[in-house]
């Protein structure tokens, strides 16, 4: 039976490539997408969500904006990973799917609150609309069966030595939603970091030549160079369609349960994911993934791209 | 020309006794009521709110029930100062006056974009609500005028050495707020503790004999005792009143223009405002009220709980 | 009978009046003057402190150099209030009273541990070689009756809004010596600021006309002009000399016990004093001045300087 | 050449391994032994360290016994590693080599000044004699050509998920030591945890069968525990010989240059040492060490324990 998701998200290009995965997915039923300020502005991210639903042919999955700026940190955007779009590699007309009207958190909290049954949240960028969301209306708790979130780090981050992206960019909002007692399963750096964009399977999907693995391929040839440097490797990491792959075959992934507190006050540390693997079971709030089937992941990822 | 405002609050005894004033006082319109867990749970503060407007004869207001949680922090009430209801003293019927059932925030963020000129808030308890609906959609901005609010203190607190109640509960939320670019007139502890319910302020009320004037009365011979005995004085601070007194006759105070920042992250100092006078013009945020005529402010509400 | 004590200091125009106090002073034995950076750095405290023992003909008060740097923090000055070398106004010969060649940390710990009796400790600058030896020598605890400190504010800073210089300059000492069980007095910025420097105090001193009189009197009409533009008082606080009028008049001061601990964290409110006055005995760790006879003190000052 | 150095431990079990390392090996000249509060307290530690001298018959080497606590956080201990005496394992007579009178803080202060070409501090423990010297007397960093110490970790922690135990026992020295300016080489946690005491190994010293190398084994086959358990190792992680190995054997390790800044303030990640690898030359302040032949370090151990 399909499962019925909602993605957050804030796309950036790994977050656009999760799209096509999942919206090429019958597994999947995508209920909406919502969009939060991230990798760019909220004005991109919503828009940038528009353009790949277009491009792949889904007008039928609502897109709603939400938050344009963290809870209480200032906003921080990515546009060296991302380029100053978000889809830089992309060449996208303006999109006539339409934005809608309502915001993005009093969607969450209608559609989690009158859910006949509880639904699976992707979450793929800054938690800023989830916590939001949990703040006001605590009891849409029971709306969400898990949260399926790319985000922090077990060993390392990217944005400083310690912090990821998505949490260092609203720390509050993730420590509202590892302390809330939603199931969680984070896919991490330590994670991301296994699946990278190689010369061989970025080749691999620029062969495949539909209109959809072409936008694919040309953004992925641009994406995450800044990282690639730092890093050191050949390919850069493609975080966020861990997350969709994860629901689709979680059998390519293997998890521990782990304790997840964010820091939120030390400028060394802030934003960092402190992760403890040696707690007792009701001390867990996360399962932590820490091994993939990279290879199985590209593999199912060129799969759906061929599908016309 | 009567002013606009949104009252936003958490009663306890003082916001009740604030309730009374303001809805008592023809030069304002009570647009809404909405409100947020704070000295009491969010169950209570709604409730309490509309055991007060029904006792004013106002169904005409609308009461909204807000945020039951902060922002990031964990919970905390005022059972010593307000009792275990939040109106201890009060002995008041079930309230038949409903509750909206929309969500406080959401009113507010409808409210604040549609209003034809911007509106007062007049904010009694923890500003989660305000900071919520300012994160969601910052451009409600526009739609205030100016908050005026109870919280903080300059020299001293009163939950902590340097924490003030309102502030201490949700400081995350109180930060987003000062940080706004929302014009704010701040009534802190240095100011309400001057407004003491002595004996012979309370003798007065109670003389006035109409079931309002008795129902304050009876809260207010209540109100406060844990402050009394820990400040030393007689009579305790009467807080809350203040902030609609001062929108009813800014000549009983006078103000000065300050920087307010919010600690957010030392368990010593947590919650504290810390207020600077000395800086530039444009790096002012709040003007902060110093010097009150308490004497007049007893008599404008004495004056005000006498009309029947 | 006289009480030993060791002067720790950072002259600083206030310490150089509290140095003439003490050293004219029959009830007092200064065993050794330590001293420390802080008003300025040390080079200039050490010096300082040699010129004023040489002024007032004291060769017999040896002189120590201590910790030129605070314990974690980066160091401050304040040449805003004490000018270029610290004693500005003062025109004073390159000392030939000699620097000790033992270190003052390394003096305090041999003095403290063999002492007879215990010895009170009369700190006028930021804690470092106290905290220091403390650190090194833990049992000097016992060598020490009392430490009479200036320091600290409890409802307002001097150099933030909430911190005040001495322990500001190094709030981990600070909290190392409020942290040591040790019996502490401190007079903060809530009583200092009572002891203005007004013009007719700084006349009747003025008018003594004796060499250290004039010296004294030419510093004070330079010094903390910044201080009172800030205050907006007439005359600046005289805040060293309280200590030694503490030690020779205790009658003049009233004081309540209460908890201090430093925040050592937060860029806001570094270096805040946090007094705590609503706790059980053995929470408290301090003595707080609360209350001083100020024309008393300047009479005790006006005094001593008149002797020749 | 040998190298001068002065070994700044706290032994525990591997300090003491390390000092049968460094006493056996003649490229090193010991030109003592400072001992600090760490792994057990200090009245053990420095015992500790004269039991091991008196073992290896070096009554030549002297021994100071130096701080009893840490900077500013309260002490803590790891007897779960190194058993309650800190040696667990050894039988050890009470040792009849002597404890020097002097302070350690103030032998090192005097040694570093009065030498006649800089030492090298090879430093076990935490790092709270090295601190108070520096702010005691920074003039010494001229003295100390380089401090090789075993501290910290890049991807990891022991005693919290994120910090190690040497540099979460003083957190503050330690970030006074990284601030000094002076030459750092730092193996972390990530280095250490790469050479453990597998049963292999262990058996080869425990074949050697002299007196030295029996106390060896014996220690080390108690030692760690705690930790194979938490790590999921056979064998624990040998932290502090591959100080001496390095300073024996550099050729055996490979390093990078990185900026460590420890935490000293969150609660969740104090004492957490975070290395930046990605700075510019002049903002790094040591060589992280990040390679290590184990099986050499093995054998160099082995090597030096044979010889009677």
């Amino acid at each position: 039976m399909a499962k019925s998701i909602i993605i957050d998200c804030d796309p950036g290009v790994d977050d656009a490539i999760a799209l096509m995965l999942a919206l090429r997915s019958p597994e999947l039923v995508v209920q909406a997408i919502t969009t939060v300020a991230g990798n760019v502005p909220l004005a991109l991210t919503q828009r940038n969500a528009r353009q790949i639903c277009e491009l792949l042919e889904r007008p039928d999955v609502p897109i709603y904006a939400g938050c344009p700026r963290p809870l209480v940190r200032s906003p921080i955007t990515a546009e060296d990973i991302h380029g100053k779009t978000g889809l830089e590699g992309a060449t996208l007309p303006t999109p006539s799917l339409p934005l809608q009207s309502t915001h993005a958190v009093r969607f969450l909290i209608d559609a989690l609150q009158s859910a006949a049954a509880p639904l699976t949240l992707a979450t793929l960028g800054p938690l800023t609309n989830i916590a939001v969301a949990l703040i006001q209306t605590p009891e849409i708790v029971h709306g969400i069966e898990r949260i399926v979130m790319m985000g922090g780090g077990v060993t390392h981050g990217n944005i400083t030595p310690v912090a990821e992206f998505n949490i260092y960019a609203d720390p509050h909002a993730a420590q509202v939603v590892f302390e809330s007692g939603i199931p969680i399963t984070c896919l991490s750096l330590d994670l991301t970091h296994q699946v990278l964009t190689t010369p061989e399977r970025l080749a691999t999907i620029r062969q495949i030549d539909n209109p959809v693995s072409q936008v694919a391929a040309a953004m992925l040839s641009h994406y995450g160079k800044a990282d690639e440097a730092k890093l050191g490797t050949v390919g850069a990491p493609l975080h966020d369609p861990c997350v969709i792959a994860y629901l689709l075959r979680p059998d390519l992934f293997r998890a521990s349960p782990g304790q997840v507190q964010v820091e939120l006050c030390s400028p060394l540390t802030l934003g960092q994911t402190v992760v403890n693997l040696q707690l007792s079971a009701e001390q867990m709030n996360t399962e932590i993934v820490e091994t993939v089937d990279a290879e199985g992941i590209y593999k199912l990822l060129t799969q759906r791209l061929e599908k016309s």
